[in-house]
């Protein structure tokens, strides 16, 4: 089931996307009553996927986001995989949604992108045992964990390199049925392919991530786990279109804009 | 005026703290009508400071926090200050209140207590100027940045070592009338003074900082921002009781425990 946050007529509202009845017909949502965290229902009340515009599927108190889980992209960028995994924090501030701008920072001349796979979490858990992680997931969505590469350079710490307003782009909707654990993950910049890989490649798969987190803090429902980048990171330029593809989930795409 | 969050018979509400109005009588909390971080009047109802239970006099959605903003604490731990701020999030989740325990985290053996200054964001801000940073906080609180000084040691970010849960005690209560350029800021542990010092020794101001967060990030009503610690941090342990006391604001009680 894919679940999309949505506003039309300045309503707010989750909804199902249905698949299209037929050829040529396109997609629709079925509204939701209720709430995708708690208990829900489809309404029957259907609305085209064109009419909507799609918000972050979600509203994470916290993003937690894991560097270097992938060996290719961690050796490009002259790290080595560490023996714990780094472990840092994008803001609620940072989160924008599918179609929306990525503002490029004032702070940076060296914004990167980095194409990861989101976890979304579906119910407050700490100290989660690696085999019951699933049952804390609602679902996935696909999530660009821009980075200002300078900033991340000259500052000990990322809170400004990767916690700028709009620098965690999420969507386009949540995907509840799928197994993570080997799917095709792919950036391209203006139709370009720039990043590929699979998530099979992950040094730690989602259920070790959520055993590390929850080991020293809870996590809330609607919090987000990013699950780190394939190799092929590279900068973005104004004007750019960045998008996403996860295997099973969809395109989660963005232009980048100069910051007035 | 100090702002207080309370419970009392499971009704959570802000007070306006009054000066005992004469000697031997307690301080009490005249309710506050509307919020805080809104508008607000007092409405006359009075409640005795002995009768509620304090709660984090704040909820925010991030802790935007700085390291080595004291020279003498930096050297101590055989860093140099750093050319720019040093700049990291604690979640909303390590939050707790005045009396609120802290809870020894299990991936650490060497936990440390870290007294701040907080300043409480009064309103949505961004590139704020330096002449206009005083009129976007509402006030100041004390704050104890509890770190995992093993985990930050050994992990290259700090999320798990500076954001497990009660790892940010902020409180009693929102003093609004402060200036912040230099109060004497203590932190003792069972009562022996372990960190002295005086928020005037920063090297950078309440000022600064909020310019160079806001250069990159939007801060929220209710975030918070911890303006680094004097030298003298040092370990806690099971049983102790740490205080961390500010000049004109008051003095954060909590004690650490074992997790269950």
């Amino acid at each position: 089931m894919r679940i999309a946050r949505f506003s039309i007529d300045g309503t707010v509202g989750f909804g199902v996307l249905e698949a299209a009845p037929s050829e040529g017909e396109e997609p629709v949502l079925d509204i939701i009553r209720g709430h995708p965290f708690a208990e829900f229902e489809r309404s029957g009340r259907r609305v085209p996927l064109s009419k909507v515009r799609l918000l972050p599927p979600v509203l994470p108190s916290k993003v937690v986001a894991i560097g270097r889980n992938y060996t290719e992209h961690a050796r490009e960028l002259g790290n080595e995989v560490p023996d714990v995994p780094v472990t840092f924090f994008k803001p609620s501030t940072s989160v924008i949604g599918q179609g929306d701008d990525i503002v490029y920072p004032r702070i940076s001349s060296d914004v990167h992108h980095e194409a990861e796979l989101a976890v979304v979490i579906g119910r407050l858990c700490r100290d989660v045992p690696r085999e019951r992680a699933r049952e804390v997931i609602l679902g996935y969505t696909c999530a660009n964990d821009v980075t200002a590469r300078d900033v991340q350079r000259r500052e000990g710490q990322w809170a400004r390199a990767k916690g700028f307003d709009t620098s965690c782009p999420l969507g386009p909707w949540i995907e509840t049925d799928l197994d993570p654990s080997d799917l095709a993950i792919m950036c391209t910049v203006n139709g370009e392919q720039r990043q590929l890989g699979r998530t099979g490649e992950m040094v730690r798969s989602v259920e070790d991530l959520i055993v590390h987190i929850t080991e020293s803090m809870t996590l809330l429902p609607q919090d987000v786990i990013l699950t780190g980048t394939p190799a092929g990171v590279g900068p973005l330029h104004v004007g750019d279109r960045v998008a996403v593809t996860i295997e099973g989930i969809g395109t989660l795409t963005n232009k980048v804009v100069k910051r007035d």
